[in-house]
This record gives C-alpha cells, sequence and structure tokens, in this order.
C-alpha cells in the first residue's frame, strides 16, 4: 500500500506549519553494552523538554536490520518508500553534488582510468588523481559536442566525476563500460533495452571524443561509465502532501534529495545558526520545512563519541529558536543511526521527538534511545512518519465515513 | 517485499557465528490474570542474563492474531514469510516424518478406511487402528508397482500414513479423494489443471492395486488420498543468506522444515545435552545453528504448567554451552506461544532475546513475557528476525548510497 494514495485523498489545507529537523545519523550505541548512547550523554534540556510535551518513538529507516544510505534513509523520512522509489546510482552521484537533474536527463558516474597503448586499462582508477588534477579535467569534457544532445560533466572527487546527458528520450537501460578488470580496454556502451539504444550512441560518441581530449594525459587518459539512471519519478510533496515545502541544507546531497520531492531550496547557510536565520526568514513562505544538520553522522562515521555527543548539543540549542517561530508541529529525528562504536551507518532504530498539540504526550522524560522506542509512538518504519505530522497538523481528513 | 530481494544484494560474508535456539511453543499464558506465566516463573538466571546483555522483543509469528502451526511458525523464524510461502499438507505430512521430499515428488496425506461389500466408507478412519497395526499395512503397500513411477508408502500414526509418487512432471493439483462422508464410496482421483492428469491416473492406479493389497483386511481394506502437494520452492539459506546452516533437532518435523530451506541436518541427538555436544563438534564448519527444542511445547500442549517451567530452566540451563562457544549472534526465542493455560498454539507474541556486542542492550533484566514486549527491539514479525540477526552479525551491507 502506497501511503501517498491515503494522503492525496485526504489532504486539508490549513495554516499550521510542520517541521521536520533532521540530525543526520542521530543515533547511536553505547561504547560499553548497558552504558549511555551519545544522545543519551548529552547534556538535551531543550530536547528533554520536547519529549516531555511530546511524544517519542523509534524509527526504523527501511526494514529491521537494514542500514540506509542518506538516499533510502531520507525518503523515508519524506514518506516515500525507499523499498518502491530507487535511486539509480548515477541519479544518486548527481543528487549528491546538487546537480538539478531534469526529466530528459540520465546521469552516468564516470571514472577517469589509465589506457596503455593497446587500449587497455592498466589502472581502473588513474592512480587515484587528486581532486585538483581531476577537476579540470572533467571541466575540460564539456568541450565534447553531439547534436540535439545537451553535456555536463562535473567534477566529483579524486578520479570520479558525474556525466549528464540531456535530450528526448534518453532511456537508462545501458550496461556499464567498466570490465572490472585490469589488461582488459573499458567495454563499449551497450543498451539492455531497444529504448536505451540512443543513449549507449551518445555514450560510445561521448567516449570517443572524450578519449581525443585526455590524450595526452599521463593517468587519466581513458574514463568509464556507470550507474546510467534517469531521475527517480517522485511525486511532489504539493502533490502528495499539498504542502509548499522548503529544505534547509548545508550539504549539496540533501539539498539534491529536497529538491527531488519537489522541496524548494532557501538559503545559502553554511551553519546551523544561518540555517536559522534562513528558516525564520521563509517561515510566512511555506508551510513544511527541512533543516538537515550533517555532523551527528559524520562525527559518528568519524568513531568521534565526544564530538557527536558535542554536535547533539548544538542540536539541542537550536530548539528553542525553532520552537520561538510556534511551529504546529516540530520532529526531531535523524534518516538512520551512525554509532561511533561502529563507525558506519547502522540498522538501529532511530530515536523520534515529535510535538503538536494533539500529539497524546507519553511518559517520556528525555530524548534518548532506550526512553524513545518505549515512547508513545512506537517503532515504526520512517515512511508513515509524514502521515503522523500531517495528522497532528490537521491536515489530513478521515478516512471513510 | 520480499525481505530476501535484499538479503541477496547486501549480504556479506564473514567469520561471525549466529545461533537460533527454538524452545518450541515457548510463549505462555498465566492460570490466572495478571500472575506470571510459565517463562516468568521459571529460575532463568542464563537466559535473564542475555537480556541484560542483549536486547529483546516480542515476535509475531505471522500476523497479529494469527496462530500458526509448527510448518509457518519456523518459516517465520528462518526468514520466508509464511504467507508467501506455504507448504501443502501432503508435503508437510511427509517433511514431519523427516521425508527428504525431491523436486519429482508429489506428497500424499493418505488415510486408511473401512469400505463395505459394496464399497462404500463404513468408517473414515479404520476405526482408528492401531500404529502397530497399520505400520505394516503402510509397508505392503510399497509392492505397487507403476512404470516410470518410484512409488513411498510410509507409517505415519494410527489410520494415517503418507504415500509420495516420484516422476518427472506430476502435478499436485488433484483433488481429494476423501468424500467426508461415509456411506459413499471414495472419490476418484480428479486433477484440477491439465499438467496434475498424470498425477491423478498414477493416484488411480495406485488405489486399485492398494485395494488389492488391502483386499483380506477386516477394517483398513481401503484407502484415502488427500493434500497433494509438491515441494514447496522455497530458495535456500546459502543463497539468499549466504550462510552455510546446521539444524541440530530432535524431532523429524524440525529436521524436514530445516532441509526444506538448506540446512543441513547434523548429528543424531537424542537429548538437548547430545544437541550441545553436535554443536560443538559442527562449530567450525557452519555459519549458522538452528537448535530445536520440543517439550515447552509438548508440556504446554499436555496443558502441564508445571512441567513447562521446568523444561524451560532445562533450556535455561544449556545457555552457558552456547555462550562458551563465542557465538557472535545468539536468539533465544520459539516459534509461537503455546500456553498451558490454553493446551495449544495461540497467536500471543514470543519472547525474544537476542545478545550481540552490537544490539543496542536495552533495559530489560529479566527474559519473560511481560519484559520482552516492552524490550528494545519492539514487537515485529519473525520473518524480519533473519535480517536483524544477519545485520547484527556484520552480515548486511548498506541499502543504496
Amino acid at each position: 500500500m502506497d501511503m501517498h494514495e491515503l494522503t492525496r485523498e485526504l489532504q486539508v489545507k490549513n495554516d499550521s506549519k510542520i517541521v521536520l529537523f533532521v540530525a543526520d545519523g542521530l543515533g547511536g550505541l553505547p561504547l560499553k553494552p548497558g552504558k549511555l548512547t551519545e544522545l543519551e550523554t548529552a547534556h538535551t534540556p531543550h530536547l528533554d523538554e520536547l519529549a516531555r510535551v511530546g511524544v517519542s518513538g523509534g524509527l526504523i529507516p527501511v526494514k529491521p536490520g537494514i542500514t540506509p544510505g542518506s538516499g533510502p534513509g531520507h525518503l523515508g523520512l519524506f514518506g516515500y518508500d525507499p523499498l518502491q522509489y530507487r535511486i539509480g546510482r548515477g541519479a544518486l552521484e548527481a543528487t549528491g553534488i546538487g546537480f538539478a537533474l531534469g526529466p530528459d536527463d540520465v546521469a552516468i558516474r564516470a571514472n577517469f582510468c589509465t589506457l596503455d597503448a593497446h587500449g587497455n586499462i592498466t589502472d581502473r582508477r588513474a592512480g587515484r588523481i587528486s581532486s585538483e588534477e581531476s577537476a579540470p579535467l572533467a571541466v575540460r569534457l564539456r568541450q565534447v559536442k553531439i547534436p540535439g544532445i545537451e553535456i555536463f560533466s562535473e567534477p566529483v572527487k579524486e578520479h570520479r566525476f558525474v556525466v549528464v546527458f540531456r535530450g528526448p528520450g534518453l532511456g537508462d537501460q545501458v550496461h556499464d563500460t567498466d570490465p572490472q578488470a585490469t589488461g582488459v580496454p573499458p567495454l563499449a556502451p551497450k543498451a539492455a533495452q531497444p529504448g536505451s539504444q540512443r543513449t549507449a550512441e551518445v555514450a560510445a560518441e561521448f567516449i570517443r571524443q572524450a578519449r581525443e581530449l585526455l590524450a595526452g594525459e599521463a593517468r587519466a587518459n581513458g574514463l568509464t561509465l556507470r550507474g546510467f539512471s534517469n531521475r527517480p519519478n517522485l511525486p511532489s510533496y504539493e502533490e502528495v502532501y499539498g504542502l509548499r515545502a522548503a529544505a534547509i541544507a548545508v550539504y549539496p546531497m540533501y539539498k539534491g534529495l529536497a529538491r527531488l520531492v519537489g522541496m524548494d531550496i532557501v538559503g545559502d547557510a553554511k551553519t546551523l545558526g544561518e540555517q536559522l536565520d534562513v528558516l525564520a526568514q521563509h517561515w510566512n513562505a511555506y508551510d513544511f520545512f527541512f533543516i538537515h544538520f550533517k555532523y551527528t553522522d559524520s562525527t559518528g562515521e568519524d568513531g568521534n563519541f565526544a564530538a557527536k555527543v558535542k554536535r547533539i548539543e548544538e542540536v539541542d540549542a537550536a530548539i528553542p529558536a525553532i520552537r520561538t517561530l510556534g511551529p504546529t508541529v516540530l520532529m526531531v529525528t535523524g534518516d538512520h543511526s551512525t554509532p561511533s562504536l561502529l563507525k558506519s551507518h547502522s540498522w538501529h532504530p532511530v530515536p523520534l521527538v515529535l510535538a503538536s498539540p494533539d500529539c497524546r504526550t507519553d511518559r517520556c522524560q528525555k530524548f534518548g534511545e532506550n526512553e524513545a522506542i518505549a515512547g508513545g509512538l512506537g517503532q515504526f518504519e520512517s515512511k508513515y512518519l509524514m502521515p503522523l505530522a500531517l495528522a497532528n497538523a490537521g491536515r489530513l481528513g478521515k478516512f471513510g465515513a
């Protein structure tokens, strides 16, 4: 069952404001079993106050045991079933650098590689060439000209870059050209379906011209293409929820994910403080605000328990400024857990607190993993959070008579 | 969504060991509302210790309110959606006596019955003939010869036996021959689909020869055939999880169920003590071990609260020997509840404890129904237990980027 069938049918408009504050990778683990997690360790008087007046729960990002990447993690929070809406690798890479994919685009993850005199690959990653060296090469490939096709070539990092072909009818069912081996040439682009034949031809011509442009390079004289993908076809927030939605994020990936569901990207904040300013500035123009905070995840990935605790305290300190604006529904959670113990994303449920006038407050006194999972919302899949938010905002009518 | 699509895609191999210890029918009920269940009454210091270091939850075998048989109960624990994978009655009966069904087999539940001189049924169960009397008759029917078909006729209990036809292209869509009434003859085997026509013909010939072989019997001079079914098509543990799996069970039914998902049946233990020896002997050869203990269910079925308590204490006493081996993930649960109050399987959630280094310990201090359902894993369908086990064993990669 697609929840959007229900929210489309039942949506109601009103003056309520909904804020979803995502502390990326918020959930954690204690360093020793039975001790406190990062969130439980942090001094979080404002989040604890939210827990007292609101209702808590534990979010399962995808399904029990499944650890999500940022894409599925956020799609779930946005109310899009991450198992139904799969974002192709090329589209995610383009999204990750903030490239605004259009409906006529096919996005491709590209690698520079090293070819010998016979055209065989000697290094699939071009000696892990530095970003400084590779970025101008990606820009140089914008000189490729193919009639009827607009071409974008965008630097990413080290040997990686993104290529986007824009033109009508470009399917994305094209096999990778990376042979996953050295001593052999890159594969020719090959369509897996007739509707992608034109894309394969465009890719072949792109590669031909690109190799001429790279001919003089010592290491990055070749390229491989992987993960051909069209923009995922996600219905917009406006359509499925009736919400005018704004995203206030610092990093391109999260702006990109928000753009995919039709949110406006507002402001150009570089810090959480600036994000709060942007929120206040745009308060009247939108119904829904997605605020993204990255550093709870990155400190977790670094394995730095103490630093993650500090970052959580930054999140906590931001709460009063948000509450001052008077949101009808304020939710604080994460897209997944990133325990510093594991130095990676994990499958553990993510603590959630939701505060609204009609939320049915539970007995939770603090915001933390152990309190939250025993909270009034129980444990549930992230994709149900948006319907809950709409209900708490009075934006969902009755189902059936 | 079939979780196996995810586990196939995300599985990672490592040196971890996973143990699933199933105390059949573990969940119970207090004899009076508000009192303690069998598990809560039992003295279980080792399970309580697991609850302290691990994380607890409540397993819903199929869906809320649905009481499962052993088949669906175990399929859920093994991670196979019991609503998707239905085991036919004949296949389950064959599995229950440990018959290793092959891909070319059709298994049938057979009953001896009593026929009068006109061929009409006078007793559908042949006077509930004793197992001692009926077993040689089932064996006698192995004399039936049908060209191109291998025939197995296996005693079960009292008037019941199992017939298996083995041969290429034998469909299982054949109607039961039991008319569910006396005073009428058994029905002729009739195919419900063209692909099962040959099976119906083989069954008719089997019945014809069988009646000749049984002609002199006073009570068991006829037979009916029910529940024609092919082996269910279950993908293997190796394929869906990347696990080399071993089953250590005493009773044929549980060996049979494990065999259906591709587990090796190891050892020939008759007691829990011997099962633990078998576990230690095979520790290095497998990644996953399923240990089955029957008597928590059978004492529940007997309505013997005190005996079930004692059997639970046997389960408890086995925990140290398992933990000594150093499993990465140790899970103790049941396939369903069997409250001695009800003398039957029930729908109540089954207590679960899972211990692993990364499990996110909750605040449960004891192992019991009331503690477990408020545990860190919440309540969830049994089919998600295996993905959780794999995650805790570090055997699942990230979903999406």
